[in-house]
């Protein structure tokens, strides 16, 4: 086995299931963001942990509202979600340029997206520091889903993005577009 | 959308990505084990985080030993792979029964698999309780990988397996093996 770089290891275990992670923002607007770094983390109670970027405009939200959705975005929905993964909401309706159509949740106020694959209601139970990103424990309070339309959406870094501040670099595409 | 049960919703967000962790027992002899929930936690320090559940035998030996690896095994390396995930290594010798070929490890004492897509030496800087499963956050020490390698597995619950303790029947499997 060769040595690799964090970044070249990333890009061989990828891709990783790709997530739009609703939430309000501090003035209790609904935002969205991009996740690829999730995983369950307990069958009962039933527990999500998601891992964001202190910088994020969603962490502000979610550490104030203490609640999000993770939504398994259904492959038609691949272009809304990843504007979402790309985007700042901090500077624009996030929601109205990816074209997110959001409905009510269950059991949160933070939205949820319509016509998802699966979608997981989380009230924030823990927040931890990991490094450069926090650990928002979520435990599920409300499972809904469309069995139709089970082809959920997989994250692959593109080659140029290897490098370890490839998240940077997703930014600078962003402005391209 | 439908309300599902939590069963439901994890098979329709699979198939998620399915890594071998390897460790060492609390008699410092190397076990493994099969773990779908886990996820990369920080770029720098370059960071991820796994869930095990505390009545595991990995489990005490990742809290004794303070260290773990995780593997991506290729496609040729599911069988052993998934004896990993579907035995425990409480009562025998896990790595031989699944034919686990191991290497030393670049940084730790705990081996690696040979021949994987990519392995990841990490060293626990924390641990947390989530739920009925316990988050141990690992700092990244080596990375390697098999670049002609690349095409790791991805765990799909079996439609029997929805319900939640779908974790017990996978030992139940076991016992028919």
């Amino acid at each position: 086995m060769k040595q690799l770089t964090a970044g070249e290891g990333m890009r061989l275990i990828s891709p990783l299931p790709y997530a739009v992670v609703t939430c309000l923002d501090p003035d209790g607007r609904p935002n969205a963001i991009g996740v690829s770094w999730l995983t369950i983390t307990s069958i009962e109670p039933f527990m999500f942990l998601i891992s964001i970027a202190p910088q994020r405009y969603s962490h502000e939200g979610i550490e104030k509202n203490g609640e999000f959705v993770i939504n398994f975005p259904s492959q038609d929905q691949a272009q809304s979600a990843w504007i979402c993964g790309v985007t700042s909401g901090r500077s624009g309706d996030k929601i109205q340029r990816a074209n997110l159509k959001l409905i009510p949740s269950l059991k949160l106020r933070t939205p949820c997206m319509a016509e998802a694959t699966a979608v997981f209601e989380c009230k924030v139970v823990n927040a931890i520091t990991t490094g450069d990103h926090t650990v928002f424990v979520g435990e599920v309070v409300a499972v809904r889903g469309n069995e139709h339309q089970p082809s959920h959406l997989y994250y692959l870094p593109p080659e140029e993005l290897m490098s370890c501040d490839y998240q940077g670099h997703v930014e600078l595409q962003l402005l391209k577009d």
